[in-house]
């Protein structure tokens, strides 16, 4: 794309994305091919007001190297100078912009599934999710078309193609973004007030070989993507077209089939069916590399249970592209979706404060984990059950049904 | 270069830059630009029986915006998580190969010269100078060819012919480049042999306005490219040239004129002329830049005085070239050599395992910084001084006169 495009992407990064403060110190975290957006971020960043802009790169053909031929305990061990990093940007009081694209998605295709499916690097994992999806910091995530990607998704190294698309998920079509990105956010806001108003007990998902019950706690609040540290907001993906709640831990019952493809650990899981009981994951079926999730939900007590549950509707620009990302930031927003794994902080604010042991016994669930998986899809009905058990529809044929 | 060159250069590295044992971790460093070396590398690393390779890749570009637009404190602010990978490097009985070549030596020259001037991540520079330089873990730093430098150096950013340098700087061109480089490095270990028979008192340069004469301690000991850690050896830079001494912090008088540009905080310094005192600098001028070396020689009190001193004669490949790279990894291996900071660590093994205070003390200088800044050439004669006065020539007309 036009440097004068990059230009603007990264402005609406800064100022939309983490809504930086002036005198913040900002964190890029991206892939080496992303260096033309991480330097735009950096000069938008300063220009924002920032305090100083750190980049860090990660490189996928290193990283490949590692789980070919290290040992697992080394693929497994995040480096400590990054576990130090990643504190440190909740330690400094930083924002923090992840850039997405996955440069080479077949390159771990040759490799030992055995080896692909170890989990990568977990503490370091762990302390980003803290760190980021834990809310500590101000954070947002967002994609860079790289050659790989295009030819993963579109089968040509079309990055002009793929970029027009992420340009209109992220409504850079639009004349003033911002104003865009503002009146985007106030439609989701309305479709969580109405959700929580229903205060539901349970959402349930049937269609297509899926029959899914997934109950909801008495604490559990509908959310979406703007989120808010002291009173700052920012948006956590962009593109962002979700509804999502935190679910109980305890209670998800029936078999689900997952709608997309789902790319993990550098490989992609295809034709994902996985059954639930009394809350947890106790099968795990694939088509192509069941071995990764059946690994990743085993590595700790609460990876087997669910932290989210997500509701996306035709009207998403992600679902209009008709493309299918093989990136989960995307076809997240294009269909609703469950994650199994660390709680995605969709209760109140009470519960939200709560230590991790007093969040999971109140049915918050709690993991080093967190992968999302597309569920929805025209075929799949989703509907909402309330505490006296009437039944109240949310989706049909991808349609909202709520005002 | 072809992919095939990369790989025996990456070889190459790993096997006789840092010697690496198996079992042991590699770390690399890199600008973006590298990754092709950088990854390379990895492999070679995993393929010698490393346990671990980490890569960590800096960015001149957002470095630059740093320079530009953050506060002179963020300037000189290492962060603390690259201080950390540093000090890791030595916890971990590590090897470091850093990959130099300037992605883009102009970027800094619209900056303001004031701001260009400011010590860069001193603690950063501080603790990488201790674990490198100080030989607390086997490293070499090797160059690869990048458009901007083949700009800067060529004219035009012909990176074939660059690479075609480069290689045959570090021996890449012969059928064995692992016996040549065995065979290279018994010459100059002969040349340090006859050098400190000598035991000589002082070096003095003149010719072509330089006339300065550099006293050694009776501890100086004469070394080459070739370092050793319990007893393995390894190879700092490649190319490797010079024969180099830790001079007398005390001892240094006369004026001294740079024959080549010296490339300093992403600038380059052009007409260096400086003037010794006691050993001490007492006077910076220059045509281009004077400014970033009269900042650096003030950051602490061993900055102003000299850690090395080395010699080259016209038998170097790289002064054969007959190119000036503006890179000093090269330039110092094409011509006779000073450095003011941090000793080189060129005197005997029982000084050299004493604290930086006791070193200092005997007269072995202490700092931050450590820069290299070309003397010599065809018009310089170069002499050694023993203690009883009498003068041996060491250099004339750049041709080596012992043995």
């Amino acid at each position: 794309m036009a440097p004068v495009e990059i230009d603007r992407y990264a402005e609406l990064l800064v100022r939309v994305g983490v809504n930086l403060e002036a005198g913040q110190e900002l964190f890029v975290d991206a892939f080496v091919e992303h260096a033309p957006l991480a330097r735009a971020v950096a000069r938008a960043g300063y220009a924002a007001g920032a305090k100083r802009v750190d980049v860090h790169y990660d490189d996928k053909y290193v990283n490949a190297a590692l789980v070919e031929l290290a040992s697992s305990e080394e693929i497994e061990r995040g480096a400590s100078w990054l576990i130090g990093r990643a504190g440190e940007i909740e330690k400094r009081g930083g924002a923090l912009i992840s850039i997405a694209g996955d440069p080479a998605p077949r390159l771990l295709d040759d490799v030992d599934p055995e080896r692909v499916a170890i989990p990568r690097a977990r503490d370091l994992t762990a302390e980003r999710i803290r760190v980021a999806l834990g809310d500590k910091v101000r954070w947002t995530i967002a994609a860079y078309p790289t050659e790989g990607w295009a030819e993963r998704m579109l089968g040509s190294p079309d990055v002009e193609r793929l970029w027009d698309a992420i340009a209109t998920c992220v409504l850079l079509d639009e004349d003033d973004p911002s104003r865009a990105w503002r009146e985007h956010l106030a439609r989701l806001d309305a479709r969580t007030e109405a959700l929580n108003e229903l205060a539901l007990d349970a959402v349930r998902f049937h269609g297509a070989g899926t029959d899914l019950v997934v109950g909801l706690l008495p604490q559990s609040l509908w959310r979406y993507g703007s989120h808010s540290i002291e009173g700052r907001p920012f948006v956590a993906n962009m593109p962002t077209e979700e509804v999502f709640v935190t679910p109980d831990r305890a209670r998800a019952d029936g078999v689900v089939r997952s709608t997309r493809p789902l790319p993990l650990n550098g490989t992609v899981v295809e034709g994902l069916e996985v059954r639930f009981r009394e809350g947890k994951i106790v099968g795990v079926d694939a088509g192509k590399a069941a071995d990764v999730v059946r690994k990743q939900v085993a590595i700790d007590e609460g990876a087997a249970r669910l932290g989210e549950v997500a509701l996306v509707d035709a009207g998403s620009r992600v679902g209009q592209t008709g493309l299918t990302f093989f990136n989960t930031l995307f076809d997240e927003n294009a269909a609703c979706h469950i994650a199994y794994g660390q709680s995605a902080g969709a209760v109140s604010d009470e519960v939200g404060e709560l230590d991790a042991g007093a969040q999971t016994k109140l049915g918050v669930n709690q993991s080093s984990v967190h992968t999302d998986f597309m569920i929805g899809g025209p075929e799949i009905d989703v509907d909402g059950i309330t505490a006296d058990g009437s039944v109240v529809p949310l989706l049909r044929e991808n349609v909202w049904q709520l005002s």
